[in-house]
């Protein structure tokens, strides 16, 4: 098992990665709260790995309320806060609970924000199934649901007591939902460091194999970059937007394709084609650099363009996406492979260009 | 007009309290954050001070969105956290926003709320134009809404940018909800502050007139207690508890009528009286400091009698009550008028007691 810490104050926790450890309760023994556990999850997940947190927390003699959601976008509703906080009211469940989000990032996102809000506050352990989950959404505080005209509006920086990854659970992830993990994971080299996009270069066959010793190696580097990213801007003031690379063009590729069509990571690799297209416009990367990014997007199997639509409307969305501020449009940057930028200050015509020369219209 | 600071850290923050001060721009320009202003508000208060506001608001150039609920508590539901986070998107507004809360507690509770969880959090600001809203809800953070099965069961710590409270809107505020105002600034001299409960039995006829010297003197020296409370414990972990003091009997009465029948610091006094009562009957205070304690919230024209129900019937709502934890009620109670203690360790029996004693079926 690989641990490692995500040092935030009094709000510090740690992060734990092996295999098989879903099923160690000495593991959860000193996380949990006194009072009462509620796992949430859904269900597609349910039938897969319920059963043995199930055993491992009756283990330690705290039989679970279980709360199982549709599994999907769909779920992240603030109808569902009010379901589950009905639910935990419901068992007279108090301050001193503890929730248990067992799934992937939709599942961590809703029961992270039900615990920001239940009561106040009350504590939670994120326990990522997917690898998008284990390497980004599950560290790092981010929790909430979407609105009807925005994903994500609504929400907390609640940060879990700890995460504990599986990664015996990845064994059941479909492929397409892997390599969507992977552009999280591309990410984390390309803002931040270098080495590792290169090792990823020279590995992507084995991490694609799924080889235990590179999961371990992947997940456990991405929580590191992500964990110092936030332990130096929990609030996302300023550097933590640096982990927004590619979302500013993905979040309009899935607001403008109203969700669904593209899984986030697959968007998210989209946009950063497109964040490293713009910094190449705009002379901050060299064209070779541009290729090698490309080519390790590509070669993780992941798409590089967007679906056909008007630009005018992937503009719109980039507005209101939530790193906008009062109109203005930031966008993360590319100055190297390792290497992030945060500017507002993007001429609209390179935007443009760059939305037109990755869109499926045009190479089709 | 009168200024003090509620010390937390980075999240610190002015009250300032007097007359005419929601027509000062100078008071709120540097409060206000970059980007645009939305004022929350109810359709109570619209008519008296939103024009006011506005006025003042745009004297900076910051030509505010309004949202205008209905007033009452029946606002205080997810439906409104959608609807008013749906407008601000609507509206374009960015993370740099600010919301103003022009109201009572109500719109105290769902726009500091609304502004936690708005993209994860943005500014506001709380202008209480109640005296129950001014001594208690604006200040310490407690934001939040109502679950059909549970009041404030969801919501967040979250502190605003100030408190601008302007005692020309007192003029407006029916005598009911004035005194009601008065049961949080009796709590203070109990759980804090012998001097100031002496001061309140000294000048009870000052304060009911609404004098404005007395104002400032109640609202200064209760808000100043309530800051210190909460600059020990932020998050209830321990001490502020004690601001309860009056709460656990008081929303059993208020949940067991279905809310509405009494007003909030109306429920409270009668919890009072009920804490005081089970103090004397643990030996904890003499009969004559339970005796000055009733007096005195008789004398500021509250109530002291619960209606006749059935004891299970607030029993069960004191259990779900969110300072219970796991089914252990806790219960602040006197040793003495000034010092408040947290104790979950009550014979049931003197419970039941205190109830009979204080229903008006038993005194009608």
């Amino acid at each position: 098992m690989h641990s490692l810490r995500v040092d935030l104050g009094q709000r510090s926790y740690p992060i734990h990665i092996g295999t098989g450890i879903l099923a160690d309760p000495a593991l959860f023994a000193p996380i949990l709260n006194k009072g009462p556990v509620a796992i949430v999850t859904d269900d597609n997940v349910a039938p897969l790995y319920l059963e043995t947190l199930q055993q491992t927390l009756k283990a330690l003699h705290k039989a679970p309320l279980v709360i199982t959601l549709p599994a999907g976008e769909a779920s992240k509703s603030l109808d569902n806060i009010q379901e589950i906080t009905g639910l935990l009211l419901n068992a007279g469940y108090g301050r001193d609970c503890t929730l248990c989000a067992l799934g992937g990032g939709v599942v961590g996102d809703i029961a992270g924000f039900a615990a920001a809000v239940y009561q106040r506050g009350v504590s939670y352990i994120q326990v990522p199934t997917t690898l998008l989950a284990m390497v980004d959404s599950s560290v790092g505080g981010k929790t909430g649901v979407n609105h009807p005209l925005g994903k994500n509006m609504i929400g907390a920086f609640y940060q879990p007591r700890a995460v504990i990854a599986d990664t015996d659970t990845l064994d059941s992830l479909p492929d397409r939902e892997f390599r969507s993990g992977l552009a999280e994971v591309i990410k984390y080299g390309l803002i931040n460091d270098q080495g590792f996009f290169s090792w990823l270069e020279d590995h992507m066959d084995a991490v694609l194999a799924r080889a235990a010793d590179a999961l371990v190696k992947v997940i456990g580097h991405s929580c590191k970059d992500k964990a110092e990213v936030v332990a130096r801007d929990e609030l996302e003031g300023g550097l933590r937007a640096i982990l927004n690379l590619g979302h500013t063009f993905g979040h309009a590729i899935e607001a403008a394709t109203g969700y669904g069509r593209y899984l986030h990571g697959e968007a998210v690799a989209i946009g950063m084609v497109m964040a490293a297209d713009l910094s190449r416009r705009l002379d901050l990367i060299r064209e070779s650099e541009q290729n090698r990014i490309y080519a390790l997007i590509k070669g993780a199997g992941l798409p590089t363009l967007a679906p056909a639509l008007p630009p005018a409307d992937y503009l719109r969305f980039m507005r209101v996406d939530k790193k906008a501020e009062s109109g203005q449009v930031r966008f993360i940057l590319l100055r190297g492979i390792g290497s992030a930028v945060i500017t507002g200050d993007v001429p609209p015509a390179a935007v443009l260009q760059t939305l037109q020369a990755f869109m499926e219209y045009d190479h089709a």
